[in-house]
């Protein structure tokens, strides 16, 4: 099986990352290519950061998702992952949606933990766009700074621990270590934290197996049909035939 | 991976039916256990049956839990769910639930579709309980005799690809053929629906062997930490192992 | 009229206490039988119990509901409701259940108090299954030993007292003190607590009263109809009869 | 027992019917005094006769809550509740407020029906000011011209029985005549309709004396103490000594 | 333009101050005119006084409306809005309603901070009424005593902007001050506060000027068409004739 | 005043078509500057266009911002707003959500009626976005052909008012006309719709003017700060500076 894992921050260093851990994660026979944004930022934080994002999701899916047996949106809160399953005839899932919707089946509540505070606004969005509140215990952030994307995991592991544990005080059953930079983490301190404790790459790439295996066809009806084709301006080839054929 | 795969219907014609859908869903390596309840309803169809199926579930849990490494609840509803997660040490998934979550990747509103509308009001509230009902179209039932459980799926088939059609117009991005005499039936006529068709027998076993795969750990805080012991009355020794050690 | 009182906990000496406060509550001519589950746990606290629990209470109404003109659940987050209702020609509460709608005429939100929390998680998923959390300033829970739950009412009086303190300052108009081994308290610390205080067992009683006077026929349609019969497997003839003739 | 039954309509023809229904539902030591608005509409429809509809309940209890034991406030919306609740030293309890809940404990979803579609819009916002929208199957109401309040009961019975089966159909396990000028009816039909069928005045009758047995303390904290003195303007001095004295 | 702001209170003080800031946030070109009720409370702060807020609010209608090409009620939660809605033929806006949709324009979630612990309960069922809890981080009330309505905007400027940033600290990217007394005093402190801090007498004022601008037609259809006459009892002439012909 | 106005649409005839609008709508000394995206498709109606159509508002934007007192996003379910109000220090809003929160104002729920059933999936996710689904009466869209978007105004007019009339029998108290293609058509249907009926240009003009008014500081904390700078990649000299200055 090929999978194609989408970086839509531009941060090759976070690329490697979730490489590495996505094919720890994947059965043996799955192959996985990993591509990066050209255009945005490092780190997607913000809305903002988030519209150029998704906007990368569509080039790179242009230029890469040929072949691939489904598709993985490599970054938490899921940017572009609405547009990518309207125009792919493969099924695709967010690194957000895919580690929320898999502690629903360890659970009743789950929690998202994760490094820093200013992700949290976006991370709820996400939540609430996926009608998931009365599921999810809280977003815990922490609140300190850090050295940067590329050491955070290390860095902050103690101190994402004890974040865990407040979460469970506050009634999860369930933590999700959220952003792609902590990819990776959660195997190394499972064993410190009192439930179950997922990794968003982890659990979407076993995701994305499970659909591509499920094999759904393609909507031809209801709201993830392909867009009917229209005279689409300033569009490079590529991402042209994305819209023309999917 | 060894799956218990646990029918809490006392009818062996249905395991049998599941427990076939299973192992063709299944990973090559797989190995899948179907067990029948003793007790209870050939068919769970309301709150009063879902009592005696989730106490049956608890007895075979007893009995045969041992060696497997997750294990599925095979009624759509997902009897004794949450009691069957709180006790094992290893996943459990249900129907319902699995078919549902999985679902919620491929669209925005997905729909349960099933042969009886005696079905209804028990589906709907596994729905709001999962509080996946903002998530979801409608559970979509046929109102018309059938001629019994075990032909169901044959009997029905063109019918209820018309009410999944019905389902795609009031809003579905998938439809769930919900009910385990349904089992199967997905994959024969998945091309008649024009949006992804789920079968929760499938759906189940894959998301099984994910959570096996991800190995979470046993919960020992939060809600579904194991109980405490308690001096238990009136069980069975096997159950009452459970009880005590899971 | 008579009342029976189901006890799905196997301690009789809660089944003690709540007749107890049930035959005090009571109008004059109510007569009052209690009954003790003889299979599961001292005292409910869980999901897997409540399975358990819910097998005991269809046991029970099958031996004993005959000649009742309500019957009463008298666990706190009312193991079998749905099920007994289904069953049963006349009508049924739970404990509550009927604390909480009773409470909803006497504020705007209510809080549930109660002496372990242990019991949280099962007692929010009643809050949720009732629909009621918008109505519900939280669950308040002591975290801390108790000798046994024959005591617990009196060791802890003092300290259920300062949490409905606690309960009121974070919006709670009422009090409910939630498990049958609180029976009986609300009387005796009512002065104590600025805001109405809900016993359950009381709350109960008066509201089965209340629905047998009401005498609402019983369902011929809706989801509270008698199951059509089928063949049942593995029933003591009670409840063979039960399911077959309510 | 006293019962103060205050009717915010105008119309005495109405006061007359809901106190004979409220006679006949109660226990028979309960005495019930009926007053009647006196300024305002013969019949609340809309939200701006339930503003005057409120003012005159607390003008009536001004004048004659001394003495009652507990207070129903007699039209189907239940205008000025909260202030009324706020107010007293004795429980309160409102026609809709009292039948939804009792509602509650005889299904899972409720209907409101009823007979003028110019009742739909209020009513519906008391099933949402009571947090009770997941419970309400929906207010079905009669489209077509009637004589006149006093005689809608009997004019309508047949198509309101016909009305009720629509609710079912679509989901209700109860269905609640709601609207003064159809007290009593429920009781001549209910053998018509295939799910319990709630008088409202009944309810509220029950409920008041439900309330009044278990004797809640008045708030001193929450959202329902009674307001802290202040220079009222305008008032007759009885409606002063009610907000002062209450 | 003519606007009507109506003081649902009885404290000509407070009138004066809304005035000001009114006619301060106006056009040039618009022409207020204010009026105070002449029964009621000083400052309306529970259920009770909002009962009689909201009939004052209908009688200063009767006597001042003529003329006005859209009205605001100018006490924060809004008594007697839908009421006036229904009966006017031209816009009305209430200060609570205006602020909160304003502020949702200007972020996801909004506060509202206001000066007296006593306001939560009505203020927060304003916020429920409008459907927009999942916008509100929260109604904030400082927890003190204050020398008087006229002077508490001066007396705790300095606190409330201390509690502007806890609301922000929750989660609100907008504050709103909540409560005629504060009217004026955002202006005076906005740049203390690091979110926008909207005062409701100004959105309120702008967007009636909006709202009539727009020029929105009588609704003769929906929930708020005019109430068809009735034969209403005990109205002063003047009210008879708005309840009449608007 | 002056007003930027942003189609994400690469149509110039709908650009000229809501300019219009705009003007008419605005106040005398307010200025309107339009503008077209240069990427895109000619008329947004799926998730896929609103990727690319929110990565145009913000190129847009960073051309063109400069001098602007406030920004409306001209395209119905307001792609890229989140991201714009994040980096503009000045007021930012849309078509969809002003019309929505304007027609809170104007009644208790209210109807978007389009032209065509594709934009129902988009328009919807807009309204849960918004948090207004309980004030959302429904999405109503005309399913049949139409010649282009450039005449469906016109086309369509009278199918239009046809399909206002069904959505105020379903339960609106307003409608909005959705979609930039019909700007200017509510002018010329007003009176044939028994409830007001809202234009989405002119309502964003008139609260885009009051916004601006009000002067909100823009946030320096809460979910709305702008983005801390990051080194971004690939953005244009003008897109870059919006990043780093606003």
């Amino acid at each position: 099986m090929n999978l194609l894992l989408i970086n839509p921050n531009t941060s090759t260093s976070v690329t490697d990352r979730i490489a590495g851990v996505a094919r720890a994660a994947a059965a043996p026979s799955t192959e996985i290519r990993a591509v990066t944004a050209r255009t945005g930022a490092p780190y997607i934080a913000t809305r903002a950061e988030a519209v150029l994002g998704a906007a990368s999701v569509l080039e790179l899916l242009a230029d890469h998702a040929n072949g691939a047996d489904a598709v993985i949106i490599g970054a938490f809160a899921d940017p572009g992952l609405g547009a990518a399953r309207e125009l792919l005839r493969v099924p695709v899932v967010g690194m957000a949606e895919a580690a929320m919707l898999t502690a629903c089946m360890l659970g009743r509540r789950f929690a998202i933990v994760t490094f820093s505070v200013s992700l949290e606004p976006w991370y709820w969005e996400c939540v609430e766009y996926n009608g998931l509140a009365r599921r999810c215990a809280g977003v815990f952030c922490l609140d300190e700074p850090f050295s940067g994307i590329d050491d955070v995991a290390d860095e902050k592991a103690a101190r994402l621990v004890e974040l865990c544990g407040r979460a469970v005080a506050a009634g999860a059953d369930v933590c999700i270590l959220g952003g792609a930079p902590l990819a990776g983490l959660a195997a190394q301190v499972a064993d410190q934290v009192p439930v179950p404790l997922l990794d968003g790459v982890a659990a979407a790439v076993r995701q994305a197996e499970t659909l591509a295996v499920l094999g759904p066809r393609k909507a031809t009806a209801g709201s993830f049909r392909r867009p009917a084709p229209k005279p689409m301006t300033g569009l490079s080839p590529a991402l042209r035939r994305l819209f023309e054929e999917g």
